[in-house]
């Protein structure tokens, strides 16, 4: 070893002894004859001192920020002692050093507050690793890893690895594929997921399968989603939705603690989806806060719920009688918003990305009078009676938005969450599970006026569901009608984790009948050929006892993002890719040779 | 939940406790009236007794060989108990049964002696899954990968992941490849070892860095090669040769400890690779066993040295006289060998694997006395000192081969494992470790007149040498005198570690500065175009403070299996590749879509 200690090591127990340590030179700092190095290392910083017998050594070989540098030397009790940093009491009185390594001067500094910007950081990512900030992500990020394990094994998960390299099947996402040489003309794919293979595990009897494994969707990347992103994937035996949801609101629970120190004892909430839908606007609710919507054209749905509201604004204001839904959302605190904050709302609710024409507001004063931006058409009983529906107390300003159904909803929620971020009440350090469930099984896809699964093919109807999917023709007659098909109100047996607004795992029970999957693939249009030649092995193997089965899967990096208090996942990959899908470090994707085209018999057809 | 208990768990103590168990029914027998069914899962198997009241529901729905079955009733504590089993104490009287699913006759038995060919296995490989001798295996295999992580864990390692799309730098086997869409004409490659992330880990000061991840080699397949593979993947900073040596030595005895409960307390054998290759011609002898290697024509080289031997065999045999080398193994207690004995030995290694051209063969007789296939060159006292040089006791037979030299130490050794298995002295369940070290850096290509790495480009040379590296030219003057070159006698800073005869696991001191690795990557043919192409990132990063490390890395299917007592990793696999890396369950490779070659921008170029 070229060290006998390392930089986070050594406290005032170990004064006057003799000791060795490596690491990179953070600072060098002269006084007159004496000179002040931090060496850094993994494990911490250690404060060394040259005496003035060793300058004519240092001038001959100066350090450098980022030198590798091995010292030799004695412990002393500081006299000046740092408190912020573990090893603060002591420094080491070098005696000998030698330089490992030289370093150039970095691109930028390694630091907290990085002087590097983002693309210059992802091209010497090396560089980048060494700052505290990102080496305190993967060490995050390792933790969790093996909280999980812990937890799993001491659940008698096992973990299997499942192939790589397996067949294309494109359902939804993209593959990406992998040329066989092999097999000239053929391809392997890179798998989206272990779906298929811990399904067949769980067929096996192995009752309880995990991995934390990698996973590959070829997909246009939007902000903060990376081609290769790691799954934890889980999968149990004769189990029903209640069993999974306990395991695993007990594994994240798990991570809590032995992550973040955290002791989650609280119930983990849960909601079906439509209520999410409603109450929220959309499918994975952040409820750190309120501000629930309200929807003022469908109060059944809103809550509290409030039957008369829909008669409340019922009157002369054209744009409310014309929107095919009205939502509320009461603001806390904010009824004392100037002209010009107000403004500033209604711009930001015409940007493009949310897409609405206006906003209406009520100011709940605090003197008890309100204030409305739509006063002409309603009087102030009527104002308050809407704010009151919504739940506003006085002093909170009521945002109401008016539109065409899915737009106003989405917007809604959009708003909520911003006037949330405003409010600081979005804090990284608070942490609120969320369970939603009762998902529809399928979606309706109007290009083609056909089912497509919402989750998954593999993905079970509710138990008291199987006989209406069974018994009926997955046909949509009626395009215009197809929310009375049958098939629309078939709930699916599945359900989200969500922490913070954020997906964070989701899953399924899974059919595990031959007859039902077979069903289940036809209604989204595969005929028994296409059946046979991509899931052949899985009807195959449900012919031979299949057990009842589900599972889930969590978003590693995004799990950990979160845990983190970071927007971004890419901030907990120790590689990741830009968002053309690069590894700028690397330079790859690239060409290759024309030696390995010839091998795999695939020739370039570019479009232009 | 499906069950209250597992089949693996009821115990007398459980008497008369009502309980649910759900599993496969491995086997039905009717005895009149009552029926019993052994029900199976991932942890035993309980017997359930269905007495003459069940006997009309049985009819309506007979049981068959696994079927999935649910059963409640209470525990009884047989009269009849079976010792075998842990649950033998008891059985399940039935009181209600519900069958989950059905299951199809299995193309072969569900056993450990099962009916089932190989094919028929690997197709329905769900099944075969089932098998106890196959989840042992991947239940083992489970074991190791915690232990290890265990080991990690504790020593500071931490798993990171490192990625699977990268950049094709074929050096050695050829690289599998991904066409990207978005950056079309260009490919990413998978990964055959983390090997440069690893480092650059190291670079970033992560210190000790692990991940179990698979990597994937496009080669020809061998028996038991796999497209793709697991590694246990390790490195540390700051090290020398003797720390990792110490440290994984650790990793595999504790495994020995947890995974087989062997307290391997013995210190691991060391042996260069010179020892090696002279006393058992080969770099991974398996060393359970003696059988050195005599070297009759290089005594230096032989253990015990015998500077007399070389004369011993001059005489007028001329076989011997004209071979380039002549090697003697002593086969302890085979002088009663008998002519048909001989004669086949002979007959093997004539075979054209061996290849030799015959053998000779020294009887050391119990009463003293010495019988030779030479005899008639040879005279008894010359036959007497050969044996004993060789070691050789009475009752011993001495084998003899003559011939080229890299053939005849090749088939020595084959010859060597061959009598070893023959009288029992390779077995599976006596475990023997062994490093071995000091590699030559280089290889000596023939074909091209230059240098290949042996180990890899990133091995450093022993650091006695790096000197003659740096200061000579890589470049061959005189083919013919190679072996004058001062390259050929670089020794590399390499390991391997080998168990019963297999490497395992196999590793280098890096080499950490930027001009040592240009010079090696110009000695094996690389101009600096194509360093900065392939490796720019790697000496880039080498320039910024790169510390001094190394690492190892072991192939985890090898080490399951021989844990295991097998010859064969695809035992350990969950779901295998065949020899034509195909995946007969999925049927995979397979052709893709026109639309993904369009997206792709790719298109086949088929040779015929």
């Amino acid at each position: 070893m070229y060290r006998t200690h390392t930089c986070g090591e050594l406290r005032s127990a170990h004064q006057n002894k003799q000791v060795t340590l490596a690491g990179w030179v953070q600072t060098v700092r002269k006084f007159g004859s004496i000179t002040f190095v931090d060496l850094r290392d993994r494990y911490g910083i250690t404060q060394l001192l040259f005496e003035e017998s060793l300058n004519a050594q240092l001038d001959a070989s100066p350090l450098g920020r980022e030198f590798v540098l091995q010292a030799t030397g004695k412990v002393n009790e500081r006299t000046n002692k740092n408190p912020n940093i573990p090893t603060g009491d002591i420094e080491l009185i070098v005696s000998e050093f030698r330089i490992l390594n030289k370093s150039a001067v970095p691109p930028f500094t390694i630091q907290d507050d990085t002087d590097g910007g983002d693309d210059l950081r992802m091209k010497y990512r090396y560089l980048d690793l060494r700052r505290n900030a990102v080496k305190k992500n993967l060490e995050l990020r390792y933790a969790v890893g093996r909280s999980t394990r812990n937890y799993l094994h001491e659940n008698n998960f096992m973990d299997i690895e499942t192939p790589f390299l397996i067949k294309s099947t494109p359902e939804g996402a993209r593959d990406f594929v992998v040329p066989s040489r092999m097999n000239p003309g053929q391809f392997y794919a890179l798998p989206q997921s272990p779906q298929t293979f811990k399904q067949l595990l769980m067929v096996s009897g192995y009752d309880r399968y995990y991995q934390i494994v990698k996973c590959f969707r070829d997909e246009d990347l939007r902000a903060d989603r990376q081609p290769e992103f790691t799954q934890i994937d889980c999968e149990m035996c004769f189990v029903e939705q209640e069993d999974i949801l306990n395991m695993f609101e007990g594994l994240v629970k798990r991570i809590f603690k032995d992550v973040k120190g955290i002791d989650y004892t609280e119930t983990v909430e849960r909601m079906t989806w439509e209520e999410a839908m409603w109450q929220y606007g959309n499918d994975k609710p952040d409820i750190r806060f309120g501000m629930k919507l309200c929807n003022l054209k469908f109060p059944a749905h809103t809550f509290p719920s409030k039957e008369n509201i829909s008669s409340l604004i019922a009157g002369e204001f054209a744009v409310f009688n014309d929107a095919e839904t009205v939502i509320a959302i009461a603001i806390p605190g904010c009824s004392e918003y100037s002209r010009k904050q107000t403004d500033e709302l209604t711009e930001w609710v015409k940007r493009p990305q949310i897409g609405m024409k206006g906003l209406v507001f009520i100011k709940c004063n605090a003197d008890g009078t309100f204030k409305s931006s739509v006063d002409k058409f309603y009087s102030e009983e009527k104002l308050k009676a809407i704010a009151e529906a919504t739940g506003a107390q006085a002093g909170d300003l009521v945002l109401i938005l008016a539109g065409a159904e899915e737009r106003t909803r989405k917007a809604s929620s959009e708003l909520r969450l911003e006037m949330a971020q405003r409010l600081g009440m979005r804090r990284p350090d608070e942490f609120k599970l969320l369970w939603v469930l009762d998902f529809p099984l399928f979606e309706y896809d109007e290009e083609g006026n056909r089912w497509v699964a919402r989750h998954h093919p593999f993905t079970s109807p509710k138990p008291s569901q199987i006989e209406t999917m069974i018994n009926n023709s997955p046909v949509i007659e009626n395009a215009a009608e197809y929310l009375k098909h049958p098939y629309a109100g078939i709930k699916a047996n599945a359900y989200d984790m969500v922490l913070n607004g954020n997906e964070i795992g989701g899953g399924s029970i899974r059919i595990f009948q031959r007859e039902l999957q077979e069903k289940m693939f036809a209604a989204l249009g595969m005929d028994k050929e296409e059946q046979q030649h991509k899931f052949g092995f899985l009807l195959g193997a449900f012919e031979y006892g299949a057990p009842p089965h589900g599972g889930i899967a969590f978003g590693f990096d995004r799990l950990c993002s979160i845990l983190g208090g970071s927007e971004s996942i890419r901030d907990f990959i120790a590689f990741p890719k830009n968002n053309a899908g690069r590894d700028v470090m690397l330079d790859a994707p690239a060409s290759i040779d024309a030696k390995q085209f010839d091998e795999l018999q695939i020739r370039l057809d570019l479009k232009n």
